[in-house]
């Protein structure tokens, strides 16, 4: 998507260890409009797969997964992660490592939330060495749900995690792929 | 906003403990159409008030704050909980206890995506003691902008925190005002 990439080049801030910053129009801060015009082109690409569920993982998926939704008019679920004390009843739940965080997480949706009938698109912020995207797969396929495919708003390529899902049959459309971030400058795939 | 009371009498669940469970169309399963629709409705309440950003606090509060972005074509901001490794530069933060959680948190927000001239709008799923509505409050005060008021999807009545934020002069619009859940039957005011 020209314009994300754009944007990224525009607005994004390369950190030390590959840290790709875009907070200011992505992630804490969100540019709305952009937003919205990201779920459309997400629904555009997706169109006529009979997908009935988003399927999205705590705290910045969401933005992105309502956005796909509210495109699509389809509904979004997101996986919480670590244990929460108002979700009651059974859940299915994978664990997840963050490389951003340095640890491992829970992370689980109800069960009630998934049918074996649906036709799920996994959408996610960042996708780098694709754990939470295995998480998530892993759930889905738990609920005897198919994975029709991610989306992702951007995929650091460098790492490898997307390509290797990709390798194993998964779709995934990125918005944009990052190839590297040298010398604090974005090259796009 | 009726279609909300009838949703919530609908398709809530009231668990032991005065916890109204929506899971299944306003928090962790997200019925997108409808909650596009409570974004409308906040953008008409709050038409005309030169509101430059809705602010809210992850995970939950995004969606309802994306949806409000949405229909009034401002970029959203959410506080985030903890620490977190890759927000570089000063914060605005404040202390938050959850009685969900039995914990207290540190919410924050980049300075940068708060400036002094910015006229706030504070949006969250749940109002119940007021905990995170007044942390917000006092991290755009911080910040020097004003809050202009703030939306909320549900607001627990009898826990008072709203009628105490009103008292002082804060405009609070509940979609809508659970009065009592006693037996499992919710009561709105």
């Amino acid at each position: 998507m020209k314009a994300l990439e754009e944007k990224i080049a525009r607005e994004g801030v390369v950190l030390p260890g590959n840290i790709l910053k875009v907070g200011s129009f992505l992630n804490q801060q969100i540019d709305t409009s952009f937003l919205m015009e990201m779920g459309r082109e997400v629904g555009r690409l997706y169109a006529g797969k009979n997908i009935t569920k988003i399927l999205t993982v705590e705290a910045s998926g969401i933005a992105f997964a309502v956005a796909i939704g509210a495109a699509m008019q389809l509904p979004v679920v997101f996986a919480k992660k670590g244990d929460c004390n108002n979700v009651s009843g059974p859940v299915y739940s994978a664990k997840v490592h963050s490389y951003t965080h340095g640890n491992d997480n829970f992370i689980s949706v109800p069960q009630n939330y998934l049918k074996s009938d649906d036709r799920v698109l996994i959408a996610d912020d960042f996708l780098a060495n694709g754990c939470a995207l295995i998480g998530l797969c892993d759930i889905v396929k738990q609920s005897g749900a198919e994975v029709v495919g991610a989306a992702i708003e951007i995929e650091k390529g460098f790492q490898h995690g997307g390509d290797d899902l990709r390798a194993k049959g998964l779709r995934i459309e990125s918005l944009a792929i990052v190839e590297s971030m040298e010398n604090g400058k974005v090259v796009f795939r």
